[in-house]
């Protein structure tokens, strides 16, 4: 008696019933380019509408293996999400496979084929564009996919997707500054094209709207989510004839560029500026004056992220396809009531 | 033919010449305890003096992984070293696979049990203490070893090591001090059980002795490398009655505890007192002012041992069992004259 509560289909069946040989459904399951696009999407088809399981990936063999994949590892907060998948898989006794891709199509082909090479029992993705081609190839290899996303808001796919409510964080670090007694509060806004971006400038204007503060557009700069824009943000709006009291940075490390502002004019963070964050990086507590900022659970969006994906490759459901954790405001040091006068 | 340019032992053949059984060869190799210890050590020695070599590990089977394995992940240096050992790992078709023990005994076991069961090309350990007991296992295990190790100066075992020079280090940062003007420089120390932490201070010592510069005992700080332990011997030293113009603290960590005692004083970095780090973290060029360092090539050290580990793993022997990769003096803004008066 098979101990699967499903029957399992074989590719000789699929073939059968796709009407093509045997190697055609192997060289689609390999995810290989030597297949008529329109016998790639029959093929793909049924292999889905029967819930195929290749043999030698998740039910048959584990590989005890999972993938994260990062655009890069030196954004500052990957650390934080590998510290949150080592700690489930290591308890699980799955390792925890670190790879980056640098957004280049010759580095994600190779990363592919690595993956294809040595099998996975399931990939995490921190990065705010899974493509719809690495999508579809991931698809075919038949690995469960979780995206995690401090960055975007909501994925354009059907992957199950963990992120951080970025609104409510961008609502609760205006409100605070606006209990201090700030009227003139600036914004330094991160790449316009991510949700999570507008998300967080939505929390800062309708928090300033609900307490009757006018919105000022000069108050609101762009910026990249990186230090320097940090830096030239503050620095325009520090230079501003009327220059805001305290200053809301959409990333910690743009509130870390702020800072530089800061002092670059003789002033300083707190009894001059005060300034919030948004992430708490380590390097917040660190920071001199340490920095109050909106945390978000990054290591926990990891250990979630891990949790899914294992038990997504033990065939069991997800509840939901997108989570957001909550962020959490952790007042430090930077910010204070406005000077007087 | 044999394309190996050496014949391969049996395990039949150890088994014979040891006077056991199969079974017992095989579980010596598996790192069993249910062996003698004596006839492990029969067994053990003829293994390393026949080259005896693991199938499905090295040699037959390449299991396309690299394990890299921290004691903790919330070292701020961890990722630049997971972004050198990707690098290279990457390009090779090779995983990386990242793994925290935690320096408790039940996590290393646990991590052994996982390598065991998955198999692994090489072992990158980024630690001061490679336990004798871990290193015989991984040794049983027949996987090579590399020791990456930005904190201790020279290993205790005969695995190859990668390091930097950290005397050479402390000697350029002091010069660096002493040729901006200043004669009273404070020293924040690592922990003294660490060897680079001595040879740091030694750099610091040989540098005021060269110019002439009386060493003053109370000049010098405890510290254990983190933030807090900065903060507490920076505080120190500037409430000493003749307080020094310029600090040097043995890590970039310790040099932001620095700076926030400095501003708790109402003082200012650079203008009132210079500091100085150790490491060249991220985080440096972020600091406010930026932060004046000795840059340790983490990334490097991640790359080459990398690379040493796959050669390894191809058989291939390392021209040296420790290396040290030049650091370099990183001058930024919080170095200055020291103030008049």
């Amino acid at each position: 008696m098979n101990t699967d509560d499903a029957p399992r289909v074989t590719i000789t069946a699929i073939a059968r019933e796709a009407g093509v040989s045997v190697p055609t459904v192997s060289r689609v399951l390999n995810g290989r380019s030597d297949v008529a696009p329109g016998t790639r999407e029959r093929v793909e088809e049924l292999l889905r509408h029967h819930g195929y399981r290749r043999r030698g990936s998740r039910t048959v063999r584990r590989a005890e293996l999972v993938d994260l994949v990062f655009n890069d590892l030196d954004s500052p907060w990957a650390v934080e999400i590998i510290r949150g998948v080592e700690d489930v898989g290591h308890a699980a006794g799955v390792g925890t496979v670190v790879s980056a891709i640098h957004s280049e199509s010759t580095s994600t082909r190779k990363w592919l084929q690595n993956l294809r090479s040595r099998a996975s029992d399931g990939v995490i993705v921190v990065t705010s564009h899974l493509t719809p081609p690495v999508h579809a190839q991931l698809r075919r290899l038949n690995v469960p996919v979780v995206v995690v996303d401090p960055a975007t808001g909501v994925p354009g796919t059907d992957v199950p997707a963990i992120g951080a409510t970025n609104w409510a964080g961008g609502l609760a670090a205006t409100e605070h500054l606006l209990e201090l007694g700030h009227r003139r509060i600036g914004f330094v806004a991160g790449p316009t094209h991510l949700l999570c971006s507008r998300a967080r400038l939505d929390g800062y204007r309708a928090a300033l709207e609900a307490a009757g503060v006018p919105l000022d557009d000069r108050l609101v700069q762009p910026g990249d989510f990186y230090h320097a824009s940090g830096f030239t943000a503050g620095s325009r709006l520090l230079d501003l004839d009327d220059p805001p009291t305290a200053i809301f940075a959409a990333s910690d490390q743009m509130a870390f560029g702020v800072y530089e502002a800061v002092r670059r004019r003789g002033l300083r963070v707190a009894d001059d500026v005060s300034v919030v964050g948004f992430d708490d990086l380590p390097e917040a507590r660190w920071a001199s004056p340490p920095l109050t900022t909106v945390r978000q659970p990054l290591v926990e969006m990891g250990r979630l992220a891990a949790r899914t994906v294992l038990r997504l490759a033990q065939g069991e459901e997800t509840e939901s396809l997108r989570v957001e954790l909550a962020t959490e405001l952790v007042v430090r040091d930077s910010s204070a009531r406005p000077a007087a006068g």
